[in-house]
């Protein structure tokens, strides 16, 4: 915060700026000054298009991912494999993997991953909404490309339980030696994994 | 950047908010879709208070300080001493020595510092305002609290010369061992200045 300092103004635009994730209260002042000096051609603009996302921006109610239509384009595009459903835990995995045009499938954004200690569970995932997208038919195989943390492995376990009596198949990511990893900075997990699974050359 | 995985809106504000200092690409869409996931609570209010700071801040054409009137609130405050001057490299300086409560004075934000190769030179930094409104009369000191680096100590001689034939004292902030600094922590000059300045006990 400001502190007083400055007035009512600029004092709500740091508080508000340092609840954005990766800013404190130090970097948050600092922000507001560089936005306060570079006035037209970055706090205008990002004012204005903050305004735009706020009026356009929804939730896809098919998949959770956020577009301006609902559904969104990824559910509406006819070109992409409707009989693979990608389940990520967040929007942001989902950017990440058509960023790197992997896939052209359909995807099912969790929001999160089962936390008991957080009040997080099925209900709160949706898993429902998963299971009756499942239901449905057309889909052969589910990807569960949730993060290889201790919650995102027992949230695949427990879908993949879930998900068994559909009839679909279920698939989860690799672990190993990410691509440019050196050894002698991986955990012992991810080597044992790599061991287990290595390949021929 | 989503790299036109999300629509144009996200994309927009992704690339924006990027350019905020502390945020890189990842951070910046870290923080896009928090405010879409906090749409009423955050990304409206700072959409609104963007905008209304960019309609309302002006800079105080006497001291350089952000403020919605010009001149600015401590421009104006009649209790403040006009005959102390502090000159600061930038805002955020200012605010921190205001948040310290420890003077009532005047300040000048020279907002930056002397730096050849970056092509700022005394026009750019308004030495010649400084000057003049020294020439006004009425200031007794001019206290250059500019940062402790090189470019900040050397901007500091170069307005002491320029300070000296006006008759007004001039001083600069102490150097020494921060309070709560360890002196394992400390570099040379900080230990040489806080030993060679030592006080009697």
């Amino acid at each position: 915060m400001a502190n007083g300092v400055a007035g009512p103004e600029i004092e709500r635009l740091v508080q508000l700026l340092a609840r954005l994730p990766g800013l404190g209260p130090r970097s948050a002042r600092r922000a507001a000054l560089h936005l306060i000096r570079k006035r037209e051609e970055l706090l205008g603009p990002l004012s204005e298009a903050m305004a735009r996302a706020h009026a356009r921006i929804v939730t896809c109610s098919v998949c959770g991912n956020i577009d301006t239509s609902d559904p969104c384009a990824l559910c509406q595009d006819p070109r992409r494999d409707a009989s693979t459903l990608v389940v990520v835990e967040t929007v942001a995995d989902l950017w990440a993997l058509e960023r790197a045009k992997l896939l052209s499938a359909r995807y099912h954004v969790l929001g999160g991953v089962l936390s008991p200690l957080d009040g997080v569970g099925p209900d709160e995932l949706g898993v429902g909404k998963l299971l009756a997208r499942l239901r449905e038919g057309g889909t052969r195989e589910v990807i569960l490309a949730l993060n290889a943390t201790v919650d995102g492995q027992t949230t695949a376990h427990y879908l993949a339980d879930l998900i068994a009596p559909l009839g679909v198949r279920t698939t989860r990511l690799a672990h190993g030696v990410p691509v440019g990893g050196e050894l002698d900075y991986l955990d012992e997990g991810t080597l044992a994994a790599a061991l287990e699974r290595r390949t021929e050359l």
